[in-house]
């Protein structure tokens, strides 16, 4: 099958033809139909990011196809189910990284191993490449605002960083029905953020500060922004961690403490979480910005996102 | 009636005469039993801590008594009733102090104003020098340990700091049914830790790690015991800061992320944990550690928590 091979750090991925894989115990062969294009892979490829333990591999861990094949014991999907794969948030929990596209074959490839348990059944009106995106951004945003940040009805939520996954969070707090604002240096996003229906955007977190927030999700991580988050946000309200720019963050535990404010770290997600995130999208409520590729133009689309020349979420999509 | 008059950074309490106060509206006049020497009192008399509202003021924040006269509205309490003096959270909460000892006259007085709804009953077999510790430290450990930290039995709870307030919370967590372990640089104080049921002791908190914790209390707050504890805890665990010896923390995002740690600032507490600790004192479990002074002695009392030579709570009692 077609395949783009990581060699390693700095050297460009090589188009291959490898065998097909065997699904065993508890695995199930996947033919990609989607997969995303991510800021990690970048990292990755740079040398930044050093989390892949298989050499060469295929990258790509935002994967959505249909199930060719089942291996034994697997009993949670058939043959022809269009499935994403989730993140096996558990393992990394445990400081294990079990993940395609970094531990093992991932999916700029034909076809993928995926295991029981970590399937997601795509529902009627979510594309391929909507399914693929939601495994990764739409999962870390879902499970950063509901899940870590506990946003519901009726609460004022900041948004740190007006990204895919920024604005993702906020698309997805004001469906939850949360009154949202936004902390986003670069003016020039500010129309499209009204036009999804933030209520307010400011230069800076502080800012916010008057608004009385009841949580505040930092998709930037640039340290001033944790710390301007604990700053601004209400007396025991939350702050959400996701983004990490920078290693360290200096903090008031004045604040922190005077407030009762609690920071909270939010790694990725569940296949709950990824499960929501296809009933919104199916229901028309969230509909993230997409761009979709082909197979060939996987490096190049690389390249495009190391450079930063992008609106929202970059998809290769096989036919 | 007799009283020690603050009146103003680096002046020595004065002993003065003043007029009994009357309660007003939803207001009880106590008589003062005991009242605890915080670390507070000597931070705001040496000016590091501004928080204090008149002039000149009767400190002392941790009262115990017995309700002497009763204004109009409060039902909650009878003459003749021994009550703690619980703290206004809530107000704290909204940026306000309404604390005696802070905002008005406090308890190194004969009597005191207390307000209803912050009246606890103190139980028989509580001393009143137990009642008035058990209002500050007493609650600032619970609170941090029960509500903040959410200790349960079975769960491996880390105490940062074995002064005061880390001692008293090391036994709640041990009655809670926790399995506790201390980080505390000095030996000395080891072998009271062991006596009192902490399981073990290590100089710092990153030296934990191997016991996955599932929650650490840091009551030093010097900044690096913060960012260690992040280090520290299992992934998905707690960190509560209480300390606050500095005023910034430099902290790991990464780690708070990639292990989605939690970190809560505690602040105080309520009724409801005073109300908890002095039913763990009446049941004798809790038996906080206290020497007892007179009213006259209080300015030397307060003198030798500057230097920081005491073990246990120190708290003036009246006849």
């Amino acid at each position: 099958m077609k395949a783009w091979h990581f060699l390693g750090p700095g050297h460009p991925l090589e188009r291959v033809d490898i065998d097909v894989p065997v699904p065993g115990e508890g695995e199930v062969l996947v033919e990609v139909r989607a997969a995303g294009l991510c800021h990690s892979d970048v990292s990755i490829m740079k040398g930044v990011l050093d989390v892949t333990s298989k050499s060469p591999l295929v990258l790509g861990h935002e994967i959505a196809g249909v199930v060719l094949q089942i291996g034994p014991g697997v009993e949670d999907v058939a043959i022809g189910d269009p499935v994403g794969l989730a993140f096996d948030r558990a393992a990394a929990m445990r400081g294990e990284i079990d993940t395609p596209g970094v531990s093992r074959d991932g999916g700029f490839a034909g076809s993928v191993i995926g295991k029981t348990g970590f399937l997601v059944p795509i529902p009627k009106g979510v594309s391929f490449a909507q399914a693929a995106a939601g495994t990764d951004a739409g999962m870390t945003a879902y499970h950063a605002v509901k899940v870590a940040g506990r946003v519901g009805p009726g609460m004022k939520v900041g948004i740190v960083g007006l990204g895919g996954l920024g604005l993702l969070a906020a698309r997805i707090a004001i469906i939850l029905g949360a009154e949202v604002y936004a902390a986003e240096p670069k003016e020039a996003l500010w129309p499209k953020a009204r036009s999804i229906g933030i209520s307010d955007c400011f230069a800076d977190v502080l800012e916010m500060a008057p608004l009385r927030l009841d949580v505040i999700c930092d998709f930037a991580g640039r340290g001033s922004t944790t710390a301007g988050a604990i700053e601004a946000v209400r007396s025991e309200g939350r702050v959400v961690q996701v983004g990490q720019a920078v290693r360290d963050a200096t903090i008031s535990i004045h604040a922190l403490t005077l407030k009762a404010v609690e920071l909270v770290g939010s790694l990725g997600g569940t296949g709950d979480d990824i499960a929501a995130v296809y009933a919104l999208i199916a229901s028309g409520q969230l509909n993230p910005t997409i761009e979709t590729i082909g197979f060939d133009d996987i490096p190049a689309g690389l390249d495009r996102l190391a450079r930063g020349a992008l609106e929202g979420r970059l998809v290769a999509e096989y036919p």
